[in-house]
């Protein structure tokens, strides 16, 4: 799975876990709701930086963001 | 450690072990050797692709490039 991709999917996916709006996720970590959205359907080559903001908005090690489980497909 | 300082840490480890220079990794993943070195000393905020292919010329995992150890300070 294309890297762009895969960590927009963990995004969507902590984001619902957690029950956040884009727009609430977006104000948690300072970036526009639109750049969030594009970001989950893997349409931004996001910089570090700004993976970071996101996973520190998420609670969740940056790290995580870039495995492929099994059922990520 | 600020993550893009991190993640050049982990190229320059890497690059290091398999006894490449900057050029020849540079080669090896399509980038400019002034590029490399910029990302090692952490002065660039890289791209998801830009920090892919690197990962994949050097042959590691890329989650392995956002894990601090204790000596990595």
């Amino acid at each position: 799975m294309n890297i762009t991709i895969l960590f927009g999917h963990h995004v969507r996916l902590h984001r619902k876990k957690r029950s956040l709006s884009q727009e609430e996720l977006a104000d948690l970590c300072g970036l526009h709701r639109t750049y969030i959205g594009a970001v989950e359907r893997g349409e931004r080559n996001i910089t570090l930086l700004n993976a970071e903001k996101i996973a520190a908005a998420l609670d969740e090690p940056l790290p995580s963001f870039f495995i492929e489980s099994k059922n990520d497909n």
